[in-house]
């Protein structure tokens, strides 16, 4: 069993640590929520952040991306990454600019990432990944062959060490401020979908699968 | 006259080099468009990724967060950072799971950051970043006030040396995949505002201003 916990010195959210949470439940709802990482490496001393898909698959987060990329050409070395994904919720309009803020859930990974190299769990990581951003996709979409296969590079990273970040609810402005003449309250955003859009070449009589009419992300 | 291109070795896209922007108003139209960057930058060698309001005014891009966070004290000795904004904009649904795809539009910059000190200067940036945020509310909030300003930093990046990535459109299958029985196309994805929620304790009589009951980002 690996840790419950996340925490360790160097994930340990310093700036307002009430937002700060640790557990497994916490980070895995923002990872399978997300859609995008944003994966951090450094090359020569210069850090590049690069989004990317991924899919957690029990306690390992797999990036996906090409053999061609700098990103996976440096990582599949094993040097040092974090990966964040974020969720925008809302704006936070405070009577003060200061107290502006924005409601969010994100999630940091810290840990060395290796290249998945054998072909079974490259094939399992790819399907995976499609079902993540799809839920329902995977049982459809013509699986990938093995040219198709080792075009793909995909990199694993052993989630042992992390943190998650959640601001939420109303602006919290000062005592002094509440009776300006200003509206104050939050702007809730959310990432939908919008009408699906058929490919031109598509074969007649083929209907939106119901998996992309009603499209939402788990939350 | 600053360079109109960004481009430089590093910023130079591999992978499918055709998406690669290197105009100055390719990457401020992203920069402009999206509410959060992610900065990366490495700490003993680890890289860290950190998600975080900013704005652009004119060629710096200005970053904002507290003193005491792990990032600007870090940051602010001048050592080098890229900053990433991803603006998602569809599913890409292939008759094939590899070429599953997401339409998006994505800006890196690279550079070394400076900490502002000058007060006349956070100022301007802590009210430009509000208005680049919710466009109309800078007028009305209460601005900072000294304590504020020396409460919080603000990084500045000189915007010298970046890329856009963008990828649009519908999904490219392989000839001997068209006629797969299987849907195909692009569920696009949007950012929408939700109807705002006033704050528990505004006083009477203040309605929704029309900038937030019109919220939309530029496009």
């Amino acid at each position: 069993m690996p840790e419950p916990s996340l925490q360790s010195p160097r994930t340990t959210v310093k700036r307002l640590p009430k937002r700060g949470l640790y557990d497994r439940d916490a980070v895995y709802a923002i990872l399978d929520e997300g859609l995008v990482c944003h994966v951090g490496f450094a090359v020569e001393g210069q850090p590049y952040v690069i989004p990317t898909a991924y899919v957690r698959i029990a306690d390992t987060l797999y990036i996906h991306g090409s053999a061609a990329s700098r990103m996976l050409k440096s990582l599949s070395g094993g040097i040092p990454v974090a990966v964040t994904v974020t969720l925008l919720d809302g704006l936070v309009l405070a009577r003060s600019a200061f107290h502006h803020s924005m409601n969010y859930r994100s999630a940091v990974l810290l840990g060395t990432a290796r290249l998945v190299e054998a072909p079974d769990e490259k094939a399992r990581v790819m399907a995976a990944i499609v079902e993540h951003i799809v839920p329902g996709r995977g049982a459809e979409a013509r699986p990938a062959n093995d040219h198709e296969l080792k075009a793909t590079s995909v990199l694993a990273l052993p989630i042992d060490e992390g943190s998650a970040k959640v601001r939420s609810g109303p602006p919290l402005d000062d005592a002094e401020d509440m009776a300006l003449p200003v509206w104050a309250g939050v702007l809730p955003l959310r990432l939908v979908p919008e009408h699906p859009i058929a490919d031109a070449a598509l074969a007649t009589g083929l209907a939106v699968p119901g998996y992309v009419a009603g499209y939402r992300r788990p939350r």
